[in-house]
């Protein structure tokens, strides 16, 4: 018998358990979950291969408890937590597993961990996750054959679904809201383009998207993630040319999205005075100048430019900023707490809403003295507000890749990220059995420049 | 006889040494000039009256040994080194006297200063100092006619003399340079107008800007400081429903200086790649989306919209950031570092050059039911490069209080600010002397609404 503890019973928990429990009686798995809250762990619970305990990971004795008694240890904290699990794990010898990335103080285990014959997988959710997955396939099969990366690009958006998408910013939240609101903050997005580095301070982001097409999706933009420089690394690009990372929206997202940047509403950093009590109107107008007769529409108008027939003018009234009624309601809150509220109230998924996670990546090389492009995208649609495309995404590369390891089809020891033909491939093979599958297709090398102007 | 020990010979101690330098005989006063770098000390100490020594304030011993021996205590340092001077006047019961804003720390000693019966006294240059001198002077006015305020605004600026006002930016770097390039960073720029809490961003605030006449110096632009609202506390305006801080600019620097703010090219907070052989066009490229084929000069004029005959352009021309052929030449320059070192080709002040400091406040205020107004103005001129404007508005100030403090004029104990009549106002009664003076007109109250609009 093989006992698998999940620590934390979170969102993307559910796609993991229920594909653990169709592999348990085969496997013979016995199936922990345990949360800080109980009721959460019983939610998660619910197969025959599964049992829900209450720990509070802080707890060191019952945590050291429960991770003895175990032989394959999943950490669904949230990232920060990860590293009191792994110490554990390292000192009785147990294999573990992580859908984040790998922290320096997880990195700093690697050797230990090699040493005691271990396995510790970590960014094996989505992003990071499937990315690296489909995206080092794509780059192994390449160098493979002899040729040479001269440009990747990489996109990634969690969206809501097409059947679900009834607002004009044809976005909702799909996962932490706060994360999409200060989504872009702490420092500029650097990445490199025909050997140039480029630099985009957050003031900018917004305006600097490109577009993509997905086939059957149709459009949508990409704007640059913070630091892309770091894949070089991982990926063993060292010397390409360009590499740039993004995020996906549908288009005119980010555009519109800029009206809060440059207001100034997203800046999580300082408290408003009397926030509790601020109707939206009054929050909106802080950031609008002085006026004792102008309307803050038209101050808002004209302080960004906006035209009258602009059309993300529709989307601000769709969020209703303006009303003078509606109040914020919450005490000490940073601007980009009383924006969330707002947006919460118009961008949560309804019930029968579906979710949809898109990725795109587009690589350039050489082979031969010919330039080509490999262009791979995947969309995965959520099957309901439990088995969402967030958590099938998280979840299903996860116990896949846990029951690799139980199964010793995966025998590669340290601290790893799913980046080796030996675990990705399986990985991504199993995957698509669960639809979550990339379509590839080739052409000329289009780059920067196709119709080579001067 | 009175020792005066003046620890650290910058840029504003050649004015202070000269006055003080001046009331030598008559009161008997020794003064000694201590700086890390003995040359740096004489230079300062060419007076009869004093005494250039070297010495290490990191060195306690040597420090304590001189504050020992003193009588009075000045601390020229950076303002984070106050406080180790601070404490050891404390021990060895001295009075001391900086033009830095009071810290956590140093108000903390308030306590121990009082019970000890000395006098510490803070923010006594110009910006803080003479603005609060000149302040408390008219609030104290209005509320001793039994006047009510109603708004206050005050805005400072270091800046070039018209007489050498010579590039189209109508700026010269007349202080830390670097303070310039970074200035309103770091949280939003925070102030009231008729009871509204206003809030601005970074990335607005130099669009911000408010139109100022200064009689016989033509127009300036106001720009908001970070947070006006702690001055209610200072100057015990807690319920006024307008309070504006502001810095002064030439008539369109502003607009021109946000060019650089929305690039991201005033960011201090990381470095560049390879940035000691970027060129000024390579460093301002990288801020700028790629393109095989477009000129850097269309990109940053497509993506900021500078239409083809905006004066911004000129400006930009005129500081050469599109030259290919000169290097940035530092290693691992941040942006603001980079930018930095291309504004000192341009904006340093030539040895003939003179600086100018310029005072604004614009008091509201109701007495026996009408409304007025009144504007307090100062322009200070600089004699030539060592008596510069600042030097002088920092010096004088600070040099009259030591020796009002020295002949027991000033009796008030404790960790102080020039907020209090015995303090400031022979104080500014001795800088008039000094060419240093408000003018000081009174009108209708203009406020907001001048015309009463609905």
């Amino acid at each position: 018998m093989t006992k698998v503890l999940i620590i934390g019973a979170g969102k993307s928990t559910s796609a993991l358990v229920r594909y653990l429990d169709t592999q348990a009686q085969e496997n013979n798995l016995k199936i922990t979950i345990a949360d800080k809250d109980l009721q959460t762990a019983k939610k998660s619970a619910s197969y025959a291969s599964t049992t829900p305990i209450e720990l509070d990971i802080f707890n060191k004795d019952e945590r050291q408890k429960q991770i003895k008694a175990a032989d394959m240890v999943v950490s669904m904290l949230p990232a920060r937590f990860h590293i009191e699990v792994a110490k554990d794990c390292v000192n009785f010898d147990k294999n573990m597993a992580t859908a984040s990335y790998v922290s320096d103080e997880m990195a700093a285990l690697d050797e230990e961990v090699k040493a005691k014959g271990l396995t510790f997988m970590n960014e094996i959710g989505v992003d990071p996750g499937v990315d690296h997955m489909s995206a080092m396939k794509v780059i192994d099969e390449i160098r493979d054959k002899g040729g040479k990366l001269i440009s990747f690009e990489s996109f990634t958006g969690g969206l809501v679904a097409p059947e679900s998408d009834d607002n004009l910013w044809n976005y909702k939240f799909t996962w932490n809201p706060r994360n999409v609101v200060v989504a872009g903050q702490g420092g500029p997005a650097k990445f490199i383009q025909e050997g140039k580095y480029k630099y985009i301070p957050y003031q900018r982001l917004f305006r600097r998207t490109e577009f993509l097409e997905v086939p059957g999706y149709g459009r949508f933009e990409g704007l640059a993630n913070r630091n892309s420089l770091a894949y070089r690394e991982v990926y063993g690009l060292e010397d390409i040319p360009t590499l740039y990372r993004g995020t996906l929206r549908r288009v005119g997202f980010s555009k519109a999205w800029n009206v809060f940047v440059q207001l100034g509403i997203t800046d999580d950093t300082y408290t408003l005075e009397d926030s509790e009590n601020m109707s939206y109107r009054e929050f909106i107008n802080s950031f609008l100048p002085y006026s004792p007769t102008d309307s803050v529409e038209l101050k808002l108008r004209h302080s960004l430019k906006i035209d009258q027939d602009d059309l993300i003018w529709e989307k601000l009234l769709d969020l209703d900023i303006f009303n003078a009624q509606k109040k914020i309601g919450i005490k000490n809150a940073t601007p980009a707490k009383a924006l969330q509220s707002i947006l919460e109230e118009k961008w949560m998924l309804k019930p029968e809403d579906k979710d949809m996670i898109v990725m795109y990546h587009k690589f350039g090389y050489e082979h031969k003295g010919e330039k080509k492009q490999i262009d791979s995208t995947m969309v995965s649609i959520g099957e309901d507000q439990t088995f969402t495309a967030m958590s099938r995404t998280v979840g299903l590369p996860l116990g896949v890749a846990i029951l690799k390891m139980i199964q010793k089809k995966i025998t590669i020891k340290g601290v790893l990220r799913p980046i080796h033909p030996e675990i990705y491939k399986p990985i991504l093979e199993e995957l698509e059995s669960f639809n979550i599958k990339f379509t590839e297709t080739e052409t000329e090398f289009l780059g920067y420049n196709p119709h080579n102007l001067k």
